[in-house]
C-alpha cells in the first residue's frame, strides 16, 4: 500500500467569515478567502469563471474524529449508520472539504465567495474552476439523502 | 498565515488501471479503485450513489511545478497565459485532483468507476457522494475554456 505521510501540504489561503457553525450552512453565505500573497498571479483569468470548486481542511476534526469509518449522517439517530464515504461528514480519514461557491468579486489576493460553508480560519488547499464536465444528469442519491435535502432546503432540488 | 506542514495526509487507497496517460484522459475509461482494507466498512451505503467525486493525489508533480503560477492550458502556446487556479493543470501548489466519477460496482474494498483521469497508481484521498447541490446551473466559463472544450468532446456541452 502506497504512503502518503510524507506529503508536504501547505495551505495557499484561510478563510475570513463572522458566519459561527450554525449560520456557515446556510447556502448564500459570504465569505472572504485570503489567498497568501506571493500567489496573488496565481488567480489571473480566475475571475471570467462564475463558481468556483474550492478545497479546504477541515482543521477542527480531531486524530480520533478521523478514525471513525461510520457515522448518522448529520449526527441525527433517526438516520442510518453509514460508512463516511457514503456522507459528507467532516469525520472522515482525511478531512477534506469540498464546496462550490459563486465567485463575487477579486480583489488582489482576496476572494469574495457566495456559499462557502466553512469556518473562520479555515486553511484552503486548492481553487478550481467550475464546468458543466463536473455534473451528472440524473444523479441518483439514496432516500435518506433526499430527506435530510429537503428538510434542510425545503425542496428537493 | 497559517501553515499545514505538519498535517498528515495518508491515501485511503490507489488507482489501477492499464490506460497510459492519454487514455486516461478518454471519458469513458473504467479504472478500480482499491480502497485500504481497513476501510471497507466506510463504504457501507456508497453503492446507493450513482456518481462520487474523487480527490485524488497527483504523485508524479515534482517540486518544481508545485511553484508555477501560471500556465497555458494544455501546455498550448495558442492559449492564453493564466493563472493556475484559472486552470485545471496539475501544475499547481497542491497537486490535487478532482474528478466526477461513474461508479459502476463495488466490491468488498474495489470500486470500479467509470471516467477517473488519474493514472495508474495515484493515491486516493478522498471519495464523496456527488448530489445536485454541487451543480451551479447556467456557470459561465471563459471563452478560451469552451474553445478548448470544444476541440476536446466534439461538443460544448
Amino acid at each position: 500500500m502506497l504512503s502518503l505521510k510524507k506529503v508536504k501540504i501547505e495551505s495557499i489561503g484561510y478563510v475570513e467569515t463572522d458566519a459561527n457553525e450554525m449560520e456557515i450552512k446556510v447556502k448564500d453565505k459570504i465569505s472572504k478567502i485570503i489567498l497568501r500573497e506571493d500567489l496573488t498571479e496565481a488567480l489571473e483569468g480566475v475571475k471570467d469563471f462564475s463558481h468556483l470548486f474550492v478545497i479546504f481542511w477541515m482543521h477542527g476534526i480531531s486524530t480520533e474524529e478521523r478514525k471513525l469509518t461510520k457515522v448518522h449522517p448529520r449526527g441525527r439517530s433517526d438516520m442510518p449508520l453509514l460508512g463516511v464515504f457514503a456522507t459528507r461528514s467532516p469525520d472522515r480519514p482525511n478531512p477534506i472539504g469540498l464546496t462550490l461557491v459563486e465567485l463575487l468579486k477579486i480583489e488582489k489576493n482576496i476572494l469574495t465567495v457566495r456559499g462557502l460553508d466553512a469556518l473562520n480560519g479555515t486553511p484552503i488547499l486548492d481553487l478550481k474552476p467550475f464546468d458543466s464536465w463536473d455534473v451528472a444528469k440524473n444523479a441518483n442519491v439514496p432516500d435518506w439523502w433526499r430527506k435530510l435535502e429537503i428538510e434542510h432546503r425545503g425542496s428537493a432540488a
